[in-house]
């Protein structure tokens, strides 16, 4: 019988393969005392195994503070641990209450973070994973060799239907790529969804049909399910190609709802992420997290950016990408979106470590505020791109473009 | 315009004021770089507003480990954010992006919390709350004046649903209220959804018919939106009075979906709540979180126990019960669910604390291993509680009561 198996970095100030042991009975058959009709036979079938343990550093201090043990040793390990298919299928909700649910509320441990997860082949058959990933992305924006290059419309909020389509047709003009919505607007109260569909795909087909690039612009229909199925509805007949959902906010079984309509790439924004990650022992790290949406369907998803203004160090937006690019089951391609207080002059060190030009490139300020306006960010970001390619430093690509070189010139210098 | 107020407990290395102003500013209009369209205008409706900041003690050390922050002092403080809700209306996806979103990224705070929400009146116009709340659910399984007993099917994952059946037989001649499947158990190999819904209903309503006591059965519908709906209506067409749902592993969206039906009540299990409560300074507290789910419509909500065997402290899970039972909007009834290595030992302090019968109070191997059975089991929590509300020790409510005398005996001792 099939099994899926989750890598878990873990603290405990106990015994480590008698917690491990804890985690796989408490996840699969354990109550605080033995009860009739737990049978060795049932045991065998339906409990989860521990796989491997490896021994890693210790520390003195807990990483997660605790009320209820003494102080001691706290030993660090990866662990794997097993579940037989039968006990879930291919219930992804179950799955996820199994490998992410009471085992952090377990005094054994003072950290638990999920790393990974292998999920087994037959899920390929089941989950027909992200409908456009990168090649439907590039095919639907006409954009091959590079990155996509995209932009947010600021301010967040505020601005009616009428104000964003005018920012709309600058930035198309511009020659973007991808706009999206930010997540703090779905419908509000100067800002009503339709409206907004309306007038901004009005400046996007209109360019559409004079220029033959359609600019992919991902609106915000994170909402109850009822709400995003009729925004879903709105876009598709407007001639739109994408929609946004807030990950975290909607929740796996509405994301995986409206993925299932297969008609729009699905731009996944992980706000709210920090919440589950940022705590090095305690959460799920991004590997485990991606493989979640992409099977729901999620087409595009967020890997905040190098150098970026958050907390995020660049070793692990680099093995975000990473985890993105590798093929899952059938492929599952998803698109990674990097964001965050990019310009261009962050191209050539992202270029680097991962070397691949599969990429949403988003930048803000680094595209309106650019010294030639919106048009010279916009290329400003594909010349700094092409520098990186070419193996060029920022200093070489700025002395080759100028466009590039008022970039580096004004926000180089934050 | 009405507004709604977060309250956070934050920390920072930085100016207390500074820092809660990038907060709001990043919550409603922030980008790093001045763009044109940001009037002042827009800015004073839809700004996030700080309005207040109490100061609390500070640390030398980060409550989350920064890579990015020099040395310094950490202060800690209670802040309090608010929002117009043209920003983002009644949904509630968007509110939780807003209030929960992209904040736990900012490098200005080494720790952050969400502790409380205020809801503006309107709120109770367009949300329905829980359909069946504590009255409800007391109506449904004839419970009045205690709280109502439960218990979870264990082991977990493994039994059929004739042996399932069997167990339900046993658990509803020994007088129970409730009883719940575990939330690791879905639909698995050998005790598919329908099967084990048709096996222990068949037994709950024979019960039922001789005796006038429908025992209220939380089958776990938690699975993709449409599956969700078609196990809820097996429930419904088979006479069952409740689901449940794993709240984190399905969602916002399609927990609020399926509670829109309003025909069952909703028990809303928490599994993977350690994740995002555990650690003091990151994440979100149980007042506000449960507010949530009763603006969904969950009936039912877990709220650990007193002495529980999770790494919980007793303070707060008082803290969540009380915020249960505080009248939220209209009232929206919630029955808070006590577990986790309860057994009735816990019922005085629970009650002494706390003052209240309102209550589902679950144990497993405290009913199933009772030295007299399970109906002894379900006796000696009875038990427990009338010793409780009449204010006897749990020595003097043993010296009373000959089956909760047996519960000591066997359980105390641990």
């Amino acid at each position: 019988m099939e099994r899926i198996t989750a890598t878990y970095y873990i603290e405990t100030p106990l015994d480590l393969e008698k917690s491990a042991l804890v985690l796989a009975g408490e996840q699969s058959s354990g109550t605080f005392i033995a009860v009739p009709g737990e049978t060795e036979e049932l045991k065998a079938r339906f409990a989860a195994r521990v796989e491997s343990i490896e021994k890693l550093e210790s520390s003195t201090e807990p990483s997660i503070p605790s009320v209820k043990l003494k102080p001691g040793i706290y030993q660090r390990a990866i662990i794997k641990v097993s579940w037989s298919i039968e006990n879930f299928g291919y219930n992804l909700p179950v799955l996820i209450s199994t490998l992410q649910g009471n085992l952090y509320e377990l005094t054994q441990f003072t950290g638990l973070k999920l790393m990974d997860i292998d999920f087994p082949d037959s899920y390929a058959n089941v989950f027909k994973g992200p409908q456009f990933g990168i090649s439907g992305c590039r095919k639907l924006t006409n954009v091959e060799g590079r990155p996509l290059i995209g932009t947010i419309i600021k301010p967040s909020i505020g601005m009616s239907p009428e104000q964003t389509a005018e920012l709309v047709k600058t930035l198309v003009e511009a020659g973007i790529d991808f706009i999206k919505d930010d997540e703090l607007l779905g419908s509000s109260a100067n800002s009503p969804f339709d409206k907004r569909v309306d007038a901004i795909m009005n400046v996007i087909n209109a360019h559409a049909d004079k220029t033959g690039k359609k600019v992919m612009y991902a609106f915000n229909l994170s909402d109850e399910i009822d709400q995003m199925q009729r925004n879903y509805e709105k876009i598709v007949k407007s001639g739109g190609t994408s929609a946004m959902i807030s990950l975290n906010s909607v929740g796996l079984a509405g994301v995986k709802k409206i993925c299932d309509n297969r008609e729009l790439a699905i731009h996944g924004h992980r706000n709210g992420w920090g919440m589950i990650n940022r705590h090095p022992l305690l959460g799920i790290e991004f590997p485990a997290y991606q493989k979640l949406w992409r099977l729901a369907g999620v087409d595009q998803i967020h890997v905040n950016g190098i150098q970026n203004k958050f907390w995020e160090s660049d070793d692990s937006v680099v093995t975000s990408i990473e985890s993105c690019l590798k093929p899952f089951l059938r492929g599952f391609s998803v698109l990674p979106v990097v964001s965050s207080g990019q310009w261009g002059g962050q191209a050539v060190e992202t270029y680097r470590r991962t070397k691949t030009v599969d990429l949403l490139y988003m930048a803000g300020g680094g595209i309106m505020a650019h010294p030639s306006g919106p048009a010279g960010g916009v290329i400003a970001l594909q010349q700094a791109w092409q520098g990186a390619v070419d193996g060029l430093s920022v200093e070489d690509t700025a002395k080759k473009y100028s466009e590039f070189n008022q970039s580096v010139s004004v926000f180089g210098k934050k």
